[in-house]
């Protein structure tokens, strides 16, 4: 058979870097084309790719895509871009995983009132699908358009999805206290982001505002089937890679260490990338990997969820090639181990 | 006048390190004598110490300590060995700052159900100050036994002592979720502080567990007059020192972001050593200095507080040495700034 | 056709960790034991094998490991410990990989001027082969013993190959100032890997005495076909892994930057790991491969030369594979890309 | 007596904050104007600064900086930039201490080959003094345009000196390869000074261009009293602050170790700064210090000299006071204790 043709849009930055690295070893995918405003040579944008991918970045033109028989396009741009780039694609025919937030709130008010800025594709808004596997796994294997989700959102709804789908948590007062790497904040060089600045401290930001709330609020409330409130404070950690949620609930009655966990193995049976431990993770477990490590634990009239995830495989190019593989019908896998 | 002759029991940690850098540029107090049980000059120990401190360690013995005309003794060993050397010592007059955990809480039950030994001096423990200088300033200039605070507890305590001074939030379901450096650990090899286990990487520890709850709760409840219970979650980040803590409680009432940030000011208008920050604040704000800083903020119906230190400065040596500069009647500052 | 059952010595370290990782993609080899002294299950030695790896460490018996239908054994035990526990397994008829020093310099007495201790084997050294592919390729193709080269060594042997082959560089006076992450350092924690004492700084170590020296010089001088002298200092760098090798030679005669990287490029046509960069490449150009990358420039009457390599990956375990390889006759890069 | 009224100029870097933090504790120094383009307050700035310098940036002014009753001024500009203001600070009889390159070469044309750019006060450069107070102490006494040294050049001069200034090594062939943390960088955001760019990594750069080589030559030479060449490879390593050279020179003639650091002592017996180590000096041993640690061992038939120190205070801030205190008669150790 041959390999999926594929494009990746955007390959200045890190998603997209992680990307290359995983569909390098994909049996069943063909990278034929990345475009960049930057027309290099790809490892001249990024050195570790040398003598492993021969192409030179091409500007965005969807027939250009087209016509190199681009069959799937994976998207790497910046939210307000995606939107712009990604309604031609579909009008050819070519399906789209889109890494960006522009497709992943359904509702285009609440897309406006987090990003203060217009939606300017309802239409494909209206049947995007919203990319996490384990929660809307059919959908995705049915889409056109695949809205790759957030790398904080994943820790925080695949932590709390048992709970709420089982109401044994309150919907109201949680609380997410999330720690993530310094390459989540894209590469563009900025001076939080300078070495100096960032190594050797921790601090939180976006507190209250941070645009990946919405994100997380849909997704628990379609699991819960109630309206889902959370309180999420993201902090940045002097480290390249990795998340750690940890997450603070109420539960609605009394319930035991054993039979939590127990609720969780079954919850996440059958998902391949879903490890429920014993021991609290650390990022470093799930390093390099597309796996999410979840513990939880029932702590002075709490229940706390500790989820960890490699911020750019699984938060961001793993899951989207997890994707990948459901809508092109390959084993979930494939690529990913 | 001349400078008062301190001792350091146990010299080769880093909080001995940090006391003795701030000492030497201390104008009140002289390092007359060092214990250890490495009996080697502490520039073997710590070789940053060259040109800076010529004194070899000695063996421990109070008798010799009393000869060599020590007023003032820092414990800076582990809590067990603590209250065994201490009691000697406060026999024979000499006044003691304890680093370790040994005399910080007030119910000796409380420190053997926290601690699993038995506490071998409740005599001394009886009359024992706990060392934070904001809260029991007034006692600790008139006592002879102060105890340290942890490195923690203060960020939690004084993060939140406003708000339970004036009642403004729930005395029930607090949680604090710290971060802290390294250096927290100690300087003893051990696996999870090697440093390929714990760089580029983040987890959570001792979770409902943490022998610093009930020192934090101590002094919250000391603070609200009535039992507070808190959800402490400590962090292990991949720097040297710092510690940060995110803590999340409930209103009693509304409150407004001005009003409650004037709260704090006011509260804290007499303390050199708060600083109440219009934005959140970073670790490294606080590095190398004896600041805390604290943020506050309500958001999505809970009151939102940030507390940031340098571990081993405010966290260990340097309130040290402020609560040395009140014991001797020295302006609070001296040698911190 | 059925993948090679393979075994591996000395599971609780991270050279046999990310071995186990390579040999999990590789298609022709199947993880059948793993011995150590600690009999615990692999995930729980390593957190991140959870849900990759389902085996129980075994202790050290060649017996049941010829019982267990291995073929090839990849030996991570300490240089000392290798010796004790390769003889018999030689002898039942499997073949050795083995990533100790312990059968890597030729001359006994080398060995024991360097390692302190005496050589216990060397029936097995007499036929052991140096397993730097890209130099001893055919003999590693036709070895029982495969001597699995230090990390250091491999940057400045090929770093320097071209130049000795061809006589461009004189065989003394070089020197090679490396630098290496903290995972060079091994799993066991020491004072000197604690991560409050190596992060935020760098130092030198082993000057003059550093074992890989004689391992450096005995290849360099088979390449030369003369003898060679290294003045080798290594330093320890606050990152995982990485190692970049500075080197300094003394050319014999004039030479210019390009027909030097074109000697380069053709002495290493073949080989599918050695990138010739034409900047200086940074070590996280090669993190987690198998490529060692390469520049050289002529700069003020010297030829300098850099090479980077990811220190478990192509420093040991990835080489490792490239060798298991060459030995069974697969495609030197499975596994590896 | 009065302190010192000083003024910064260019407050928005790391060499202008730290000198801020000496200077707060310096008994004969106060800071009465900081210029910036941002005219901000220095606390916003640099938020570390909250509570301890209540100042806001000015626009640079020569007029406001002497009516302000300024006496002495550190250039904390660019080069380029500094050669712009210095002159009509020195025309209105203030005294300056120059961060930056513009002042450090006496030849004209050595400046503008280095730094590709025309020198616009030669007459200036003319007078100023080269500001190592080990080896230019006395005229630096007399001084009224200090030119303060670069960070790498002070451990390559004071590292070589003594040989040099004995002739116990060639003046030829030097090999000068230092490593240094990222805040040698600035803190302008730049690609390669981008967190998760030089996180986990090591490179070198500036190879045969580094604009310190005629800096260190210079001040060599005058040493040696005969041209000294050196080849200088600098390298960027993931931590904050720190820089390690590690120096390669050729002896005269034999010598012994203890000789060697019998040498080393002897010259620097007077210099308080100066620290020579029996073992290797982590840059750690001096971080946030104004001493320069200094290691020298015969190792196979070179002089090895290593030579640690921060880059931040002594490689910039803290010997800018140094030579402070020397240009105004006060302890040469006054604020750096």
């Amino acid at each position: 058979m041959q390999p999926v043709r594929v494009a990746i849009l955007g390959g200045s930055g890190y998603t997209a870097l992680e990307l290359i690295k995983i569909l390098l070893r994909h049996p069943g995918a063909a990278i034929v084309a990345i475009t960049s405003r930057q027309q290099e040579h790809i490892a001249e944008l990024h050195p570790s790719l040398h003598h492993r991918l021969d192409l030179r970045c091409q500007p965005f033109d969807p027939d250009a895509l087209q016509a190199q028989g681009v069959e799937v396009v994976f998207g790497c741009l910046p939210h307000g871009a995606s939107m712009e780039c990604i309604p031609p694609l579909l009008e050819r025919g070519l399906r789209v995983i889109d890494l960006s937030a522009d497709y992943r709130l359904r509702d285009v008010s609440v897309y406006e009132q987090w990003y203060h800025e217009k939606h300017r594709d309802p239409q494909n808004l209206a049947h995007a699908v919203y990319g996490l596997p384990e929660i809307y796994g059919a959908a995705i294997e049915r889409a056109r358009l695949v809205a790759n989700p957030g790398c904080y959102p994943q820790t925080a709804i695949l932590g709390l999805a048992p709970l709420l789908a089982h109401h044994r948590i309150e919907p109201a007062g949680i609380i997410i206290d999330s720690k993530s790497g310094v390459s989540g904040g894209g590469r563009t060089p900025k001076l939080n982001f300078h070495f100096p600045e960032c190594n050797e401290s921790v601090c939180a930001y976006g507190i209250g505002h941070h645009r990946h709330t919405p994100e997380i609020e849909q997704a628990l409330s379609d699991i819960a089937g109630t309206p889902v409130n959370v309180l999420f404070t993201p902090h940045l950690i002097p480290m390249d890679r990795g998340i750690l949620s940890t997450i603070y609930a109420t539960p609605t009655g009394p319930i035991q260490e054993a039979e939590l966990r127990e609720l969780y193995r079954h919850y996440f049976a059958r998902q391949p990338f879903i490890r429920i431990r014993n021991q609290p993770p650390a990022t470093k477990d799930t390093a390099f990997t597309n796996f999410l490590d979840i513990y939880v634990q029932p702590v002075r009239g709490k229940i706390l969820v500790i989820a960890a995830e490699d911020n750019l495989v699984r938060g961001a190019s793993g899951v989207a090639v997890q994707n990948f593989n459901r809508l092109l019908g390959f084993d979930e896998r494939t690529g990913l181990v």
